[in-house]
């Protein structure tokens, strides 16, 4: 069994709209100090040893990120 | 300038629809054998020095999470 992290965020540049509602609501709730946050996706996947890193970069473009506003890391766990 | 990262996930046995709708979807394209797959937050946050790690856990369980069907961890980039 092999386990995948993949993490999408957007690129540098495109207007994250929950990043900022979560960053303007924290500020209403009275914490100081974050200058940036930004909310991405956190995929776990686990699968056959069979699955390569190769296909699951494939994966991430044809379908769990978008290319044109996403960039994608894909980390395997216990590698 | 202090930077964290935050993993929010699904607590076991919470389904996660868009989880099983991309697993399906990846089938359907034709990958085998994957198993499992779930889809949380990936929340990148830069702050101020004075923001500590107990100010973000509590961010966490106030807003950033729903600590009834979701786990946090937080990690400190660079610490």
């Amino acid at each position: 069994m092999k386990k995948y992290r993949i993490f999408v965020t957007g690129k540098q540049g495109i207007f994250d709209p929950a990043g900022k509602t979560a960053q303007n609501a924290l500020d209403n709730l009275g914490y100081e100090g974050i200058k940036d946050l930004k909310i991405g996706k956190f995929i776990q996947m686990n699968c056959d040893d069979a699955v390569s890193v190769e296909a699951v970069t494939e994966m991430c473009e044809k379908l769990l990120a978008n290319p044109i506003i996403e960039d994608f890391r894909i980390e395997e766990v216990g590698a």
